[in-house]
This record gives structure tokens, sequence and C-alpha cells, in this order.
């Protein structure tokens, strides 16, 4: 059959979007590992699916897969692009939009400018449940790699995070401490690593290398576990910009228990029909 | 303006399609940039271009762009897509089809299976045209690098191979000695380096390192510089397929001075239209 798409993304991380409501397809890992190849496929970072809610209470079921075909609980970048196909093709009016993911029921608001709003949830900062092994919480914690000590913030936003503080991310050891610390012994399940350089209280820059990938263009939750560090370490405002390699998230957070409010761009590129 | 473009690819080398005969467009670099990138745009290594001829004696103008935006002469897995594309739109029902490119006139003519056989001119062996530095012309040359003596062939298909025999192509050291001899004093404009193994006289497996750009799923001229190099050292017969990272060409050369004739397949992934 023909399966129409739309090819979006959000800060460079891209998407393509299939509606499976007006759409009947029974999408299977190899379908979505076709269309996700970059070269004999569409190509994308992830492929998003709408579907039909399957409780009264949400206007839709947000599903999300990588492009090896494995089914995950969130994507960020892929929830504003979600937010914008929903509401261009007319699929509902409501804003916020309530959606069920496997990850739990999230809320997208789009506002005046087409930017959407999403709560990313409150960060989780009890060392046990990010997983990072340490004696106690605390807002920075000394990691030891490499022969060097490093001061660090440790964070979940339902995935691990380590921040560190450069001076300038444009000479930030990415590619050579982003995999030692992503492997790091302390972090079991492994951990995504940002480097943050603070410009001033209301705004920073932000490179992450991300847990399995690598550095990437924009990382959503990683930009709010950085928010999260510095805001504890007393550097940041509760509201503030984050500067990623892929553009900009303006980021709020209102302190502990609260949720991080994370609101950036989606952009659609072009609309498609691939036959499968 | 919306373009209407189709994804193509031929033995996963990837192109984006754009008729600009029946759609009016003044494309520049910067949007052929923007089309061929991966994460903001369409994506794609070529964008090749559809236009009508400046001639009368040719059916069309065929021109193609690297992703950076740079015009190129010529590209065997493009030209299979330029045939299919023109055939599968109707914009000809000429067969052979005659195409005017930058580096000349190439005949391209579609099969029953509608593969598309083309014609990629003859092999350039005499060094200094290659450009290759040689005392004289030989069918191998000894080139060393790193320490060692490597046997080689050194031919031209419009642009510079080196072609080494090897036992097995998963262990050839493409990653490692690719990059060295690309960039060896003896080839004053560099080289695309070629693996091969010969299976038998009719099938041989072959890995390039292609110039400026790393190891690629497919090269046809790099196919078709093997087909010469094989049937040089009498390894090979008239007619051999090359089985490439992407898939298979059928590769036909009757001695110098004559052609070499590249036949394989050209696929159609997607329609669609992009607003730029």
């Amino acid at each position: 059959m023909l399966l129409k798409f739309t090819k979006m993304h959000g800060l460079g991380n891209d998407f393509v979007v299939v509606d499976l409501i007006t759409q009947r397809f029974n999408l299977k890992p190899h379908h979505v590992r076709k269309i996700a190849d970059r070269n004999f496929g569409v190509g994308c970072d992830q492929l998003l699916v709408v579907e039909a809610p399957s409780r009264p209470d949400v206007d839709f079921r947000y599903r999300i897969f990588n492009a090896e075909g494995s089914e995950v609980e969130q994507c960020g970048n892929g929830a504003r692009c979600f937010a914008r196909f929903v509401r261009d093709k007319k699929l509902t009016g409501n804003n916020p939009i309530r959606v069920e993911t496997a990850g739990g029921i999230i809320s997208l608001e789009i506002d005046e400018q087409k930017r959407v709003r999403v709560d990313m949830g409150a960060p989780i900062l009890e060392p046990d449940a990010i997983p990072f092994i340490a004696d106690a919480r605390a807002t920075t914690y000394t990691l030891e790699a490499d022969g060097r000590d490093y001061t660090v913030s440790a964070i979940s936003m339902g995935n691990p995070h380590v921040v560190l503080q450069v001076d300038d991310t444009r000479y930030a050891p990415v590619a050579t401490l982003g995999p030692i610390l992503e492997a790091h012994g302390r972090f079991p399940k492994r951990v995504n690593v940002g480097f943050m350089q603070v410009l001033d209280r209301q705004r920073f820059r932000l490179r992450v290398f991300e847990r399995g990938v690598g550095e990437t263009l924009a990382c959503g939750s990683g930009a709010c576990a950085a928010m999260v560090a510095g805001v504890q370490r007393g550097l940041l405002d509760s509201n503030a910009t984050a500067e990623l390699n892929g553009g900009e998230l303006i980021l709020s957070w209102q302190g502990e228990g609260h949720p991080v409010i994370m609101t950036g761009p989606a952009t659609t590129v072009f609309e498609g029909q691939v036959r499968i």
C-alpha cells in the first residue's frame, strides 16, 4: 500500500510522522527499519505514530520507534512535532492536547507562534533512582575518570544525565570525555553526558553526548537536566534559554517537586507517500 | 513554492530527483544544501535535475549536484535513476535515452526488467591522463605505502581509481589503507581505492573507499575500474557481475578502446513535495 507520511524535525532531531487513525496499517519493526533507513528508505531518527486513544480522557496515543525498530517511552523533540502534526492535520481542536505514551500521559500546548510547550515531568534527584552510585544525595558530586576529578550533577528526566560545567562548549571534550563518562561504572544503566556553558542567569549553551548514539543536534531531556543542574547550583534563574547545536529551547523549572516545562519549535519539512 | 520531487536510489546511493521541465524553479546552491540535508531537509547523496536539452540531438539535460551544492560531471548510479524517472514520469518514450551532462553525452537504455544499461565510456589507461606518476604504462604497478609494497592497477573512468586484489573483502583494510592510498603522492588529484576479491571468471566482490567521502554502499565507476583491472590481469571474462555493499552491478568490457557497459537497478522510494 501507499503510506502517507509527514517529515518533520525539532531542532534537527528528525521524524517521519504517520497517522494510523485515518490510514489502517499493521506497522511491524521491519517496516520501521525500512522507513527510517536514510539511503534505502525515507530516513529519520525516530518514527512517530498517531493512534486512537485506548482511554476516554486523552486525545491520542503517541508511539515512538527508534530507527532500528524498537519502541521507546519518550522523546521531547518528537512530542512537539506530534502536537504540530495533529493540529495541522486538524485531527483535534483541543489545546492543550492530552496524549498517552508508553511512559505515561503528557500534555502538549501550542502557543501563538506555533511553538509547543511540553511538560517533561519532575526531575529525579535520588541517586538510587537515577540510577547513580553515591553515598548520599548532593547537589554536585565528584566523579573520577581517566585520572582526573570532575564536578558533576546527576539527574534523571526519565533517563539518566550527568552534567558538567565548562568555560566554552566549543572546546568541550565531547567526543573524548563523552564516551568515557557514558560508560562510567557509577552509572549502572550508562548515562547521557551534557557539557554546559552558563552565559548569564537566563541563558546557557549545551552540547550532549547521547547514550548509545554520540553527540546529537538537540537533546530535549538533556536541556531539562542541564536547566535543573544550573538552578540547583545557583547559576540560573527559574526561566532560561538553552542554545543547542540545532537551535534554542526555552526552559522553566520552579524547583524540586515541580515539572520542567520545555518550549520549542516543531517544523514540517515535506509531505510524501511511500510504497510499503 | 511547493517543489515536487521523487526520492530514488541505485544500490543505496540515494538521490532526490527534480523535474525542472514541468516545474519552473531557479535552483541555487543554498536550495541544494537545504534539500540534501538529512536532518533539516529531504536528505540525499546527490540532487539530480531533469532539464530540457540545449541541443536537438538529445532528449534531456541531466545535471548532478553534490549535497554541499557543487555541480559535478558524472554519477553512474544517478544516471540509472535519471533514466527510470523520465520513463516512469512519461517524459519520453525513447529508448535508449540520450542525455547531455557536464561530462559529455551519455546513452541510457532500460531493459525489460527495468534495469538500466549505462555506457560509462572507455577507461583511460595512460598514467599521465589518470593522473598517476609512473615511468611507463603497465598492467600493474608496485605502489609503496606505509613501508609495504602493493601490486595495483591504475585506471581512470573520468575519475582516478586504484584497484588492489584481496583474498576476502570482509577483512580488507578499507578504513586504514583506504585513506593512505587516497592521498598517495603518486596520484596528484588523489584517488578512489578499490579492494577486489575475484570469486570466479564472471563474478567479483568489491569495496571502495571513495575520494573525499570514505567507504560507500556502491561506487559505479569503481566497479567499472575493477572490471577493467580484472580483465587486464586475465582474471575476469568480458562479462562479469560485481557484488558491492549495496547490491549487484553487471559489467561488460570488450577490451581496450571499448566502453565499459554497466547495468543495474534504479529504485523509486517515495514521492513528495517540499516547501522551498
